[in-house]
């Protein structure tokens, strides 16, 4: 453990939060009739329907406080840092390439357009997509903004766990979802700086554990191929480096759990039938794991990332 | 037009907000990025997940504030009412008896009965209801909870958009359902008292126009028999006198606005996919005015009153 270490980047938190002010949204700290002791944190609300622009905006913001001067910024993604990328360069008035793959839905991509992105789809594939993005990095000279591997966007992401705990000092457990880490580690950093005791839990599935086996391994785990779950934002097949160092390497997150597909379906019907939010199915993997009894006892924060669900797999898990 | 009765009712909207407070939730106030001057109410997020417990809180708090040591509560609904009433009487100990008419949503009553209620079904109907009402009530001494024509309720109501105004007090248009009233002639008593110039407007389905056709015809219209509609919170056939003296003698309310079942479909898909708030049809009546551009161009709030809905209803809507 190295209190240094967590202060220098809650300090790097901190002034993200500035940075990005007026960009995003504080989103609300609601309470439930479920439980008196969830605090839910629902970046459904955040501008773009997820968390990811608070990531997003800070990378942007960053380079241009840099004087990077970047001819344009470019991102792979057929979700939501498609849409926080093209929103944040938008804003601020430089290009954005987005390549998405081809098989992506159709209603992301024409969001993505709509906030004013190039969107690349000829002949990007799941597979090819890292490769076609440095030959048109290279094309274009244009700057990568990752969607996880990034100290900026890690900082980024850490603003939502600040908010909640600025709402409810109490938390004594915070839960995100784990898919590359970005998310996770901006929570684990905002959360121990907040309260070193303060428990921080990742969730994701079962079918998508490679968070949960570098834990145990203590290094890097590689799935071999992107996962089929209903958790469509997390299938991610690594964390990146900065994300280990800071979750596993700093001991910043004390436990990956994971869940089933039948318990995240079951966290989605409690979400929008009781909680009365239209959540995402990886917004409700904290949920999922809250449900299926598998965090500790205490007062506990579940960050729910997003809400931007595909209606026919919603209107199927709803019958 | 009468100063001195707005602000002697805001005057108790102004206790019952004192009253209420630790019982219900402040529910937060929502940007969206569906359009920027639109505000949204979210009382899908209140304590049973409509905005209801706000006049019953209000209603049971007085009574036994007033001294008036009731026997127990009694209540006829077959939705939200009838939670919020058995919460309010349960909180403070008192019995709560609601009559459900026998063909109502099994969920619901389940959902009345495990806050407490009994719950009488046995040969109540929609017709007969009231009739049986007056008997349960002669024969126990319960005390009426009316769920409209009442002005502790109407005065409990009032405080969601009390709260809306606390946060947004530059509103030019504040909106909300319209079934019995208690809702809408709340907002307007707290509405009017905020700004006499800020415009107040309640919606209804053209299937239940008995509002607008009330204040077309400038006294009370009772609809032959309850209308069919998706937006089964707003079945009743006709507006209270309490909420007709609010609303239309004293001219708080400027319009009345009908929306078609198609319109409310279409505005429970834009608040399910794009707002991500899981709302009840009845919860989406001034979204879909908005959204069928049949309000007045201006910074409005829109008080999305709930979230019970019938998620079969809902994921046919969906599909």
């Amino acid at each position: 453990m190295s209190g240094g270490y967590v202060e220098e980047h809650a300090r790097e938190v901190a002034r993200a939060a500035e940075r990005i002010r007026g960009h995003v949204r504080r989103t609300p700290s609601l309470t439930t009739d479920l439980d008196p002791s969830l605090r839910l944190k629902a970046e459904c609300f955040q501008v773009t329907g997820s968390f990811k622009p608070r990531g997003a905006f800070n990378a942007v913001l960053s380079l241009i406080e840099r004087g990077e001067r970047p001819k344009g910024v470019i991102a792979v993604s057929s979700g939501n840092h498609a849409q926080a990328v093209a929103l944040a360069a938008g804003s601020v008035g430089i290009p954005a390439l987005i390549l998405i793959p081809e098989d992506a839905n159709p209603a992301k991509v024409a969001a993505t357009r709509a906030l004013g992105a190039e969107v690349i789809q000829d002949g990007i594939t799941f597979a090819n997509r890292e490769q076609r993005l440095r030959e048109v990095m290279a094309e274009r000279g244009f700057t990568l903004v990752h969607p996880f591997n990034d100290w900026d966007v890690i900082h980024g992401q850490g603003t939502a766990v600040r908010e909640l705990l600025e709402d409810e000092p109490d938390l004594e457990v915070v839960v995100a979802p784990v898919g590359g880490g970005g998310l996770l580690a901006g929570s684990a950093i905002s959360a121990r700086d907040h309260r070193e005791s303060i428990q921080v839990i990742g969730v994701e599935p079962v079918a998508a554990d490679d968070a949960y086996r570098s834990w145990k391994a203590g290094s890097i785990e590689t799935l071999p191929a992107s996962p089929a779950t209903l958790a469509d934002g997390v299938r991610t097949t690594a964390i990146g480096e900065r994300n280990f160092e800071v979750m596993f390497a700093h001991r910043l997150v004390d436990q990956i759990v994971t869940v089933t597909e039948d318990e995240i379906a079951e966290a989605l019907r409690v979400a929008w039938s009781r909680l009365h939010l239209a959540l995402e199915p990886t917004g409700t993997l904290p949920l999922a794991a809250f449900l299926a009894g598998k965090l500790p006892v205490g007062r506990t924060g579940l960050v729910l990332s997003g809400g931007n669900a595909n209606l026919q797999t919603v209107a199927t898990l709803l019958r």
